[in-house]
């Protein structure tokens, strides 16, 4: 137990001070402040003494250099246990200072509001940081408070103790100050890092908050948690049970794929992680229904993201098959009291998310592999037909939309399409000539055809031999997209131009594991 | 251009001082120091005031406090082009400090030198961080250097002009600067958390450092770089063309499969991610041409995994594949020769490698899923034979090796397996039923059976209608390992108890996407 005979209180977030000062007064302990909270406490009724007074020392600089001074840092430094530290404090007349509480102006609220560069750096404290580390250093004896949310906490801890803290507390409110300052230096290091425009840096330092600790993980039996890099997703969950963690990993997959769509008009269902069937249709309903009409098995249990705002017709449709999470870009009334009619469907309205392209991280074993995002635009420029057929208009705008769909299909993927809509998904597999034929296994079993339909297909990486063309245009594919780059392009080309098959060169390549 | 009058100089690893300190002299730049530094300094024949003398304090508490003081810090922090912080400063006759040199105790070496915690928070730096921090903020006046890597650059600055820096180069430092401090912070953070025992904090600040830059990311118009908890994957590559973002996808898969199966027998084939073969087999040579056998086609340009020792014989088989990489506990000398003659197959050496068990880090847009490691060991108690038919201890060996391979196969995953080898593996499909049916069309495709092999099914998820377990038993296997937890299960139960099948029951289930 630590008694508490005198605080230094400097706080950006002035909230609550009356609250803690009733309590530090109600056991006679004297405060030390300076500047804003100096005068705020003396408003609030409080006595007070400024750090100039205290240190004999005034503020300089305008208030770059207040508390860096020997008689504050000694006061919260000494070890109270040690003979010649209290010896040294007595002969330089030197007070404890047994409690510190500052917390600092936010610096991504900083650089929210404003883009001015001297006025950023003008806001980075220095003078608190050193105050909190050297309180949260001297945990033994020291107090360190950095946050509101523990204020009711301090207050519990000095009302058990007459006045005191425990050591436990302490050394939890040291680990939260450290805490506090990596993530206050981190956010100012990647601001300049931002602003240096300086790729990979030698040393990478990346700050999160605790959005919501999850049931469990992957695995009931693995613990896991959410951060982010601000402190919500920007999802809205309307209704039903908690995100588990496969529901996020799914979600995010579906939003993604569903956000790469033309606006207002597509809709992706995804199951495990992949997408078992992708529409764009300006009908709302159909582009739902086309999307379920792909692997409508599959679709069970899955997550669908639809780009647009869900109305009510779409509500009684989406209620028919059995969905674990609908994802909506805002949703009609109706369309609400519809669908909560499903007591443990998750809806979730995407309005608020906006594709940031943050950089990709995925940790392995040791180690983590940071990565910008496959968001590189694909442009008509890119399109290569190199087959004697040409693709018509319709038979483009098809092959488009089956190489972006690819980019969303764990590799090897094989992606069918008819039209703007997806009719056989082949996944995952460590042959490319598999996912060809699980593509077509899926088309053949749910897919009743219409004269005339033409089928295309699009690869994710090249075909390393003609095997996997050949399967596809002897299942009746008019057209295939794929990156090329294989030794065996040319027999490719001229396998495609003997068949009467379209053969598109897209250059890019949409590996994704 | 800012001229450098005087520097402070307090660094914890001394290497190069006397190089910079030519460089110092040369432009006449006066050198304050203390402690240590100050010794080394004078030793080096320079000439140095301490900061006692120069700040009229002494240095107090151990060294606890003796830069935290106006005079350094007005001397660091004053504005130089404004005239009532110039005025300020000469009223009180303070100088400038122009270059702060500054490296600290690096946090992740004391933690690794000592388990005593008084030891570790003394060790904590207070001065150097405030001094880092004060020159980085006032960068546009002040140089700050904080690594040894930037003494060159540092030099070539001051050479190129006449003894002052120019901005651009003192903001690069200032944002070096901020990155030293938060990932200083971050390691003691981290460091608290783990002595608290605190699950999922409510900040979590990640630091890592870059181990290399990477040719480009999962396709090529991304970019990646690889980066660690410390500065080596302990990965040593031993021949070969550099490792891509792949390649280390890949690897990481492979090793972490390998690493799970019994000692030093243990061989696994990856491709995309996905294990394309696993085998334990005593004769290592038998090992690999096992976990082959399981898919040659796919483990052409895979990654082959052996938890063991590569001899000249294995050598000799390997280089009949092509792989992209060959991973190894160690080679013979002779192995080694071998397989260099492929001059750009990758070698790598694992055996410096720990299975540390880091939590896992995945992102998603504008949040992080942090969760715990699949890594529940598996024991005979959590098999629950649940047929009337029971296994015979070759069936339950066999049972539990294909539980644990699935653990590393995409979901849905179903693995068969003959003894302790693979014979079909079936993964990343969103229905389970999809799943089965690969795997048994693998196996029929590469296996050519011998009379009375008994071939087992693991299921990473339970079986959600009787159709998975019904395609299985058709196609000849005679057991199941699954984790159960179907409504279907009791007529799952019903199903195999019909057909003769051993079901068991593992309650664990084994998600991986």
């Amino acid at each position: 137990m630590k008694k508490i005979s005198q605080a230094l209180i400097s706080v950006s977030d002035k909230r609550y001070l009356n609250k803690i000062l009733k309590a530090l007064q109600k056991y006679n302990i004297k405060i030390i402040s300076s500047g804003g909270t100096y005068k705020e406490i003396k408003k609030l009724g409080f006595k007070c003494k400024e750090v100039s007074t205290f240190t004999e020392f005034p503020e300089i600089l305008n208030g770059r250099v207040k508390t860096l001074h020997p008689k504050i840092h000694a006061g919260i430094l000494y070890k109270r246990n040690k003979r010649s530290h209290k010896k040294q404090m007595k002969s330089f007349n030197f007070e404890n200072i047994d409690l510190v509480i500052v917390n600092f102006y936010p610096f991504e609220k900083t650089i929210s509001e404003t883009k001015n560069h001297g006025k950023i750096v003008e806001n980075i404290d220095v003078g608190g940081p050193t105050m909190v580390r050297a309180a949260a250093k001297n945990y033994n004896d020291v107090t360190i408070i950095t946050k509101l949310d523990q204020y009711e906490n301090l207050i519990i801890e000095l009302n058990e103790n007459n006045g005191s803290t425990s050591l436990p507390f302490r050394q939890k409110m040291s680990e939260e100050a450290f805490t506090e300052t990596a993530s206050y230096d981190a956010m100012i290091s990647n601001y300049f890092v931002t602003k240096n425009k300086t790729s990979y840096p030698a040393k990478k330092v990346i700050s999160t908050s605790l959005i919501e600790k999850l049931r469990y993980g992957e695995n009931p039996h693995q613990s896991a948690s959410l951060y982010g890099y601000s402190r919500s997703t920007n999802l809205d969950q309307l209704h039903g049970k908690k995100l588990s963690y496969n529901n996020y990993n799914d979600l995010y997959a579906a939003l993604n794929a569903s956000m790469s769509l033309p606006g207002n008009i597509g809709s992706v269902i995804v199951k495990h992680a992949n997408p078992c069937g992708i529409s764009v249709n300006k009908n709302k309903l159909e582009s739902f229904k086309e999307a379920l009409s792909c692997d409508p098995i599959s679709a069970f249990g899955g997550i669908i993201s639809c780009n647009f705002k869900i109305n009510a017709r779409l509500a009684v449709e989406l209620s028919k098959t059995y969905f674990e999470v609908v994802i909506g870009k805002g949703y009609e009334k109706n369309a609400l009291v519809i669908l909560k009619k499903k007591k443990n469907l998750r809806i979730i309205d995407s309005s608020k998310i906006k594709l940031n392209y943050f950089d990709s991280i995925v940790s392995n074993l040791n180690s983590l592999i940071i990565q910008s995002p496959d968001n590189k635009k694909f442009e008509n420029k890119n399109f290569h037909v190199v087959s004697k057929h040409k693709p018509s208009r319709g038979l483009f705008k098809s092959l488009m939309f089956a190489f972006n769909a690819c980019r969303y299909v764990k590799s090897n993927a094989i992606v069918l399409a008819s039209n703007t809509r997806t009719v056989g998904i082949g996944s995952g597999q460590p042959s490319r000539l598999d996912s060809c034929k699980i593509a077509i296994d899926k088309m053949y079993k749910f897919q009743k055809y219409r004269d005339n339909e033409e089928i295309v297909a699009a690869s994710d990486a090249f075909f390393p031999f003609v095997d996997g063309i050949e399967t596809l245009v002897q299942a009746g594919i008019r057209a295939v997209i794929q990156p090329s780059g294989s030794i065996r392009d040319k027999e490719i080309i001229k396998y495609a131009n003997e068949t009467g098959t379209i053969l598109v060169f897209s250059k890019t390549r949409h590996f994704k594991h």
